[in-house]
């Protein structure tokens, strides 16, 4: 059987969901700029025309792959509900900071192109940093604190700290990587603690 | 006496530093790219020709107006070296949110259009950061912190986390703006006590 015939036998989504795996595990060593049709359809083994089938044209694709990194992301961090709230944070920062670390150029694509306006990359990431701070916010009570307009600036605010300070310590880990965990999940309650 | 001949027996470095004060005010109502040699020759009632003269071209002009918005930052923002260290910090950061409540746009520009990795305003983005993380860097001993890799990167994630409160602040006013003043005051201590 050819490697052909055996691709084509799969289900359609299943094969897309493949070619957006190989998507974000090419943006590894590419921009997103770098990342054509064309690099896709050849790294792939397939032809432009059935990615264009896929994806209907590059914007979409590349919208879909950024879309991708970002589930990929959310789902890395999920915490294990059976552990408190400062212990879920502190999960889900390791777990970040690994992300950030394993997806750099793709994630600072998705931050950076989410700030200069690109409305592509502004929508996938505010709905990310929204599911990543959503959990924040549903353990409010646990954590004894009182939600409201402060806590959620300030909340968005530790998120933009942690981004900032992650993207900068990745290629320079200018401290051990413990310390960094240790420091970033001290600060949000440390922060937090003036707001009541 | 007419407008003309007043204007024209100025000293050229001044006319040119006034030139570069309209720009700035220009920009409280317009983006960069609505800020055209055009406009300015328009609302300064001279030629194109004498812009072109004291700017080269649209992008030297460009970055000498943010340039300047971010000169005019450092200096309303410049601590009275009389106060103490926390003082310092609280006064620094009431000029800090008052500035970029009366020049959001510019200032909106500056910081998305660094990040978006527009050379630039990246290079005038730098500069402005570092000339305002540095005067925490200097009180550093009297704040009786470590300096050192962690404390640098905390403070620079204090400041992205200042930046993006602030310019989610200013347009929607989510909480008075001394909670805001207090609760950044209180947030950098409180991160940075982790450090020791």
């Amino acid at each position: 059987m050819s490697p052909t015939s055996r691709r084509t036998r799969m289900p359609p989504d299943t094969r897309r969901e493949q070619l957006l795996d190989l998507g974000v595990r090419l943006l590894s060593t590419r921009t997103l700029e770098e990342l054509s049709i064309d690099v896709l359809a050849e790294e792939a083994g397939i032809s432009r025309g059935l990615l264009y089938h896929y994806f209907g044209n590059k914007q979409e694709f590349h919208r879909a792959v950024v879309r991708r990194t970002a589930d990929d992301l959310i789902a890395v961090t999920r915490p294990d509900e059976s552990l408190g709230a400062i212990e879920r944070l502190a999960q889900g920062l390791e777990a970040y900071v690994t992300y950030v670390e394993e997806n750099y150029l793709v994630y600072a694509t998705l931050v950076h192109g989410a700030a200069s306006g690109n409305e592509l990359l502004r929508e996938i990431y505010a709905d990310s940093r929204s599911a990543l701070t959503g959990r924040i916010f549903e353990s409010v009570e646990e954590l004894r604190l009182t939600d409201g307009p402060a806590l959620r600036l300030l909340t968005n605010g530790w998120a933009a700290m942690v981004e900032e300070t992650v993207l900068s310590w990745v290629p320079q880990q200018q401290i051990p990587k413990e310390d960094l965990l240790t420091l970033l999940a001290a600060a949000l309650p440390a922060i937090l603690a003036a707001v009541d």
